[in-house]
């Protein structure tokens, strides 16, 4: 199976989880909304890659844990749209779900979705009961308090911000999950790949301001100028384009450098320069303006 | 250590594992907000007190259980009290989280919550792992779609309601975590312990609709009348007060007859004829209206 079907497929296995004839309708179908059609689902592939790069012998536990990844990013996404934080009224270029359903509705589809990353990855865990716990362990650190990502949105409630530890609690938070998860699915211990995972969250953050700062609302699909509309720091308030753009391949290049040795290093070392690759348009965007 | 001071000790540790020196600082604080002092801590009594019925052989993972239910059910009051839902002012008598703090640190303080209880569960699992794994799918099955908390509250979005269907996910769910949850704790199967959690659910619920109904906003701790104000369904609205009342009754000697054969069935069927003394000053005060 390719790899986008694979890490489709997982997804809509884990949301079907939360359907059932007594559910209530529209909640049950703001789980589906919320979820699908996708974005570019980078931290579920950046996940499997780096479980295939290390032997992926227990696909079902892999696909578990790529799906619960995405789950907590969608839950994510509904949450930070809604208008106590940032108000969108689009996301993936449809209405965000508290236009689409409502306010509560959006909360409980955050809420819901959430438990069903956890209860995604329980349901696989039996198999391979010390890795499965592990991966929930993984999952939550890189979520919750002190250090996930609902830490990284709590830095925007605060009087004084550190630039790098709010963009590494709220974006590279859940690539250091996709790295250290996807390693610790095949059996490998996640440690040496945290490393990896905050560079490519680091270069996604600086990206992203880019994006921010110097695209237009039709190419995103998104609200764009909401880091400044909000008076959020973002790379380039703080270096500016020129220095923005730099830093960004900067961080790519020690990426590549921090893989660890593996079966499918190289495999894995071409797909972080893929992504390098489709930065690259954005950056020249940014330059040319 | 009596069960009390134990039930606290375990919510206290699991809130100590979500602060951090380098984590936002408000948010810390309002976890502890959300979570201390606690109200009667009803569901981890009876988790705690079904696992030491059945014999309590793991006693840190009991405590890991039964401070993740508690950590849900603040998660779920923090959320509900918010603007979109019920906007309350107080809860257990000071402001609402989102009153105290902020409706963004409102969001991220259940959001958290709800992370930190999966992640509470897990650091005890490694001990005894199939149990653990089994306790976190019984806390995600109650929690979220589509038989949890968070299908209850989606139900209120619904143009059709189903009353029992309504109350079972909304308020039964966590009891039946309660009483399943304690009883896979000290290692029995959780199954036959579904019946006590529901029929416990239901009694307070139809308690909790007496109190909503009759009595005032000074004694209740947190604003009443809200059932009525937003058109919610309730027993007291379905069978009048008397009849809420002789349902109230008939649903706890049910939950008494229907607890399993354990080492401390008596003990524990003692525990819910003092819970049931505690409903009946409530009912009194309903009658004299």
């Amino acid at each position: 199976m390719p790899l986008t079907a694979r890490i489709e497929a997982a997804i809509a296995g884990a949301v079907a989880t939360g359907q059932g004839g007594d559910a209530p309708s529209r909640l049950s179908s703001a789980l589906h909304y919320a979820t699908a059609p996708g974005g570019a689902r980078i931290r579920p592939t950046i996940l499997t890659s780096v479980a295939m790069a290390c032997g992926d012998d227990r696909p079902a536990l892999t696909d578990a844990a790529a799906a619960a990844l995405e789950l907590i990013h969608c839950a994510s996404l509904v949450h930070d749209d809604m208008p106590c934080f940032d108000d969108a009224d689009t996301r993936r270029g449809k209405a965000s779900v508290h236009r689409a359903y409502s306010e509560p509705l959006a909360l409980l589809t955050g809420d819901s979705l959430i438990v069903m990353a956890f209860d995604t990855l329980a349901r696989a865990a039996p198999d391979a009961p010390l890795r499965g716990i592990g991966l929930i362990r993984l999952l939550s650190t890189r979520t919750g308090m002190p250090h996930g990502i609902c830490a990284g949105q709590g830095w925007e409630s605060e009087a004084r911000i550190d630039l790098r530890a709010y963009h590494r609690a709220k974006t590279g938070a859940l690539f250091i999950a996709a790295t250290q998860m996807g390693a610790l699915a095949a059996g490998e211990e996640p440690e040496p790949w945290e490393e990896l995972g905050a560079r490519i969250g680091e270069a996604f953050q600086v990206a992203d301001d880019l994006r921010d700062a110097v695209m237009d609302a039709g190419t995103c699909g998104k609200p764009v100028g909401q880091d400044d509309l909000h008076g959020r720091p973002n790379a380039v308030a703080e270096l500016g384009v020129e220095g923005a753009i730099a830093r960004l391949e900067d961080i790519l290049g020690g990426a590549i450098a921090s893989i660890p040795s593996c079966p499918g290093e190289a495999a894995l070392a071409a797909l972080v320069r893929r992504y390098a690759d489709k930065l690259v348009p954005l950056t020249q965007t940014a330059q040319a303006r």
